[in-house]
């Protein structure tokens, strides 16, 4: 396939405008041959930016750009994270060899991300065309989900029997540091079992006489590793708090099936950071990034959340339909419902978001349910008086300066608005930090419970607190 | 300093409930002498435990326990980033000269970030007892803000003239390996002026041959690296982007100055994350664990976003009194006050949280505001037009099932909510897209753009555009 001037033009202005110009002096300027500039550009960019530039490109520019590279670069960027959602699109058209050759050369955890994106055709026609270890692999990690360990785990790891000398691991190591995902952490493992026995880092190796067996570099510690299933999260807490570079997995027999990287953990991490906030804002998480997302996609996906909290928030419609010849004998109280209710609101968004990161970091579970119960209610209650204070304030004061006119009764109004105030934002501090609670005990990911979703949930509860409060305060007078 | 049985079992108690009670069979059991059982867990525990079990301690206990810890073992865990937030009270207590003798043996990015918790006072007292070497350095380094590269960075890389042989960079490696960050990474620098000319990775070396000179053992590439004030979040973003173990960072005249290591991101990443859900909550990040912060900082945090939006929403009962004569005749307009107005906050939630993601991730920058206005106006209506479509059907549903009386001019009624839906959604998904787009522009974080902020923003004008569409579908039946 002959690259067009014209692809090679776009590719080579995406480059150059993508985050660092100064990195490539005026290459523009030295494009008499488009080809050359090409090369030299390839030949030092490094492949996650060769990778984005592609992005940009229709998928047949973007195919015809890495037929144009060398394969060695070309199987650095098909293995770039950074080119997950366009992997297929490429795939699909390169030559059916090309193709099995960049595969083969990718690692495995990159080659089981891109069966995922493919269709169960062109995953069946690829496949076909991979020698049988491959497949096997690949098949074994494409078992896995895609949010758990197991799911971003490679193979490639080095792992050598616990009787080798030093010196033997680190010629080993000179033999197969092309092929391993890193070479910075080496596994001893019972030939027999393949049961994990002992992690020595290439450091300890390093610093260790040459004669030393490798089971006897490190000092005994405990081993820290993950089930296959267990969530990446849970990797990515494992892999951050014990400062690895590595993380292995193993099966139940303890038996080493793979690991988890750290480059790998910290993709996971910006991903479900990216997804957390999303589905935070109230919506389903788009899994691509907003610029590259069809229309119709995105708003299928934020439609479904918008339109069952709408569904949820109806309530209000018809609580609010009970409370309707109130408002008619006393319509000054229909002013303050939104300031009320969205009062609930924010202080149950607050309450939702500390617990949903307290529970994600560990730092309570699930039985500490009633400790934070006993801690919201304080806080929302104080934080209630805080604001039922200013409300009553605000409609005292507005009356005195004559900027508005609550009637006869504004006291009782004020005290009506100040008090439902406070039963309203501790309501909602309380409804925000069960939630995830709730969530996680009927089995849902606790950070399902989003602003939006804890705001409707208290509004209904807001506008039954608000009427009741003015009732037993206004019975007599207003109501 | 002894340390009292009771102390021990505390912290033996809180090891074993903590996270992997199966790495430690039955040792609760086995606890005849508790010194024994002590040192015999500590020889075998990561430094991160035993960091995360003292947080359960009060400071006494905890700086008893370090007092019995070997120190190597008691550095390698003041050393934890898990012990942030405590090791300011520990340090208080320990015997001057201890204190002295485990900070200087610290790493230097984690004894910045000690210093940084230290009150002054505590700050010239430690100083003061450190050699000249080390209080330099930590002067350079606390120069830098705690969200920036250089406030994450440490200074212990490996820098080497480019002329020397791999066989000499490796002995070198041998030598300074205890005392450095990571060995991973090897710095080229010109001996003369400092400056960086190239990386080499460890796992390149061990693959040359030992007699090449360090400067030809990588290929040619170009060098990625930050700048010590640019924030943190850059410096997480190329390590993640470009798969690093460390990034050098780099001042104006492109001295090495220090290293930002893989695992200073991944807990820099996770508190930004923890940072950004609770300022997405609609509050001011805790800053410190939910479990651990008094209920007064707790309180202050909270207060302070939830009076300005208090103060903010104000604006809608301000705004509710122009409409107060409307209300009066058709009171039935009232009904759908909650529905309306939640419905545009919900969609400008959505909209915030998928903005201030791309932004955060690039995928869009400031200058693409108005690619992002193209796009969130059609969306907007089109979620808008379902939802009016679902809020029109169900006031003529409740009709006539005879749920409802929504009066005689019914159709009136649910074409002006259906139509009002349509014109709030729209917009709550223009501001909401747009607010962070302003706050950048204002030189915020547009991360301050949080639900309840947008929420509020729409809420005046959610009720502004009801009672309008209302008013003109209306005039001359109901109003």
């Amino acid at each position: 396939m002959r690259v067009a001037p014209s692809t090679v033009l776009v590719f080579l202005a995406r480059m150059v405008d993508d985050g660092q110009p100064h990195a490539m002096p005026s290459l523009l300027g030295l494009l008499q041959s488009e080809r050359a500039a090409f090369d030299a550009l390839v030949a030092h960019a490094p492949p996650a930016d060769i990778a984005e530039a592609l992005r940009g490109l229709s998928p047949a520019d973007a195919t015809a750009v890495m037929c144009a590279l060398s394969f060695d670069v070309a199987v650095k960027v098909l293995d770039e994270p950074e080119l997950e959602g366009h992997r297929r699109a490429i795939t699909e058209r390169l030559p059916p060899n090309l193709a099995a050759g960049l595969i083969t050369a990718m690692s495995a955890d990159q080659q089981a991300d891109l069966f995922r994106e493919l269709t169960a055709g062109d995953r069946e026609r690829l496949l076909a065309l991979l020698d049988p270890a491959t497949r096997d692999t690949l098949s074994a990690l494409l078992a896995y989900p895609r949010d758990t360990a197991g799911g971003i785990m490679t193979t490639e790891f080095v792992a050598v029997p616990g009787d080798w000398t030093v010196a033997r691991v680190l010629a080993h190591l000179r033999e197969v540091a092309r092929t391993k995902e890193t070479i910075y952490a080496v596994y001893v493992i019972d030939p027999a079992s393949r049961r994990l026995e002992h992690v020595a880092s290439l450091r300890e190796l390093l610093q260790a006489d040459t004669q030393c067996l490798v089971r006897d570099v490190a000092p005994k510690r405990r081993l820290i590793s993950v089930a296959p299933r267990d969530s990446r999260q849970e990797a990515a807490r494992l892999i951050g708090k014990y400062n690895l570079l590595a993380l292995p997995v193993v099966d139940a027999a303890r038996r080493l099936v793979g690991i988890v990287t750290v480059d790998d953990v910290i993709d996971a991490m910006v991903a479900d950071q990216t997804r957390q906030v999303q589905r935070l804002g109230g919506m389903e998480a788009l899994e691509m990034p907003y610029t590259e997302i069809g229309f119709a996609a995105m708003v299928r996906k934020r439609a479904g959340w918008l339109a069952a909290l709408f569904l949820g928030e109806m309530l209000t419609a018809t609580a609010m339909g009970y409370f309707e010849h109130e408002i008619e004998r006393a319509v000054v109280l229909s002013l303050f419902i939104p300031l009320i209710i969205s009062s609930g609101g924010n202080s149950g968004s607050q309450a939702t978001s500390l617990i949903i990161r307290a529970l994600a970091l560990r730092e309570i579970r699930l039985r500490d349910w009633w400790r934070v119960a006993l801690r919201e209610l304080p806080s929302g209650l104080t934080l209630g008086v805080i604001l039922g204070v200013i409300g009553f304030a605000r409609i005292v004061l507005w009356q005195r300066l004559g900027w508005y006119d609550y009637g006869p009764h504004v006291l009782l109004v004020a005290l009506a608005v100040g008090l439902a105030l406070v039963g309203v934002v501790a309501f909602g501090s309380m409804a925000g930090s069960m939630l995830p609670f709730v969530l996680r005990r009927l089995g849902f990911d606790p950070a399902s419970a989003s602003a939006p979703f804890v705001a409707t949930l208290v509004d209904v509860t807001g506008l039954v607190i608000y009427f009741s409060v003015a009732f037993a305060v206004l019975r007599g007078t207003l109501l």
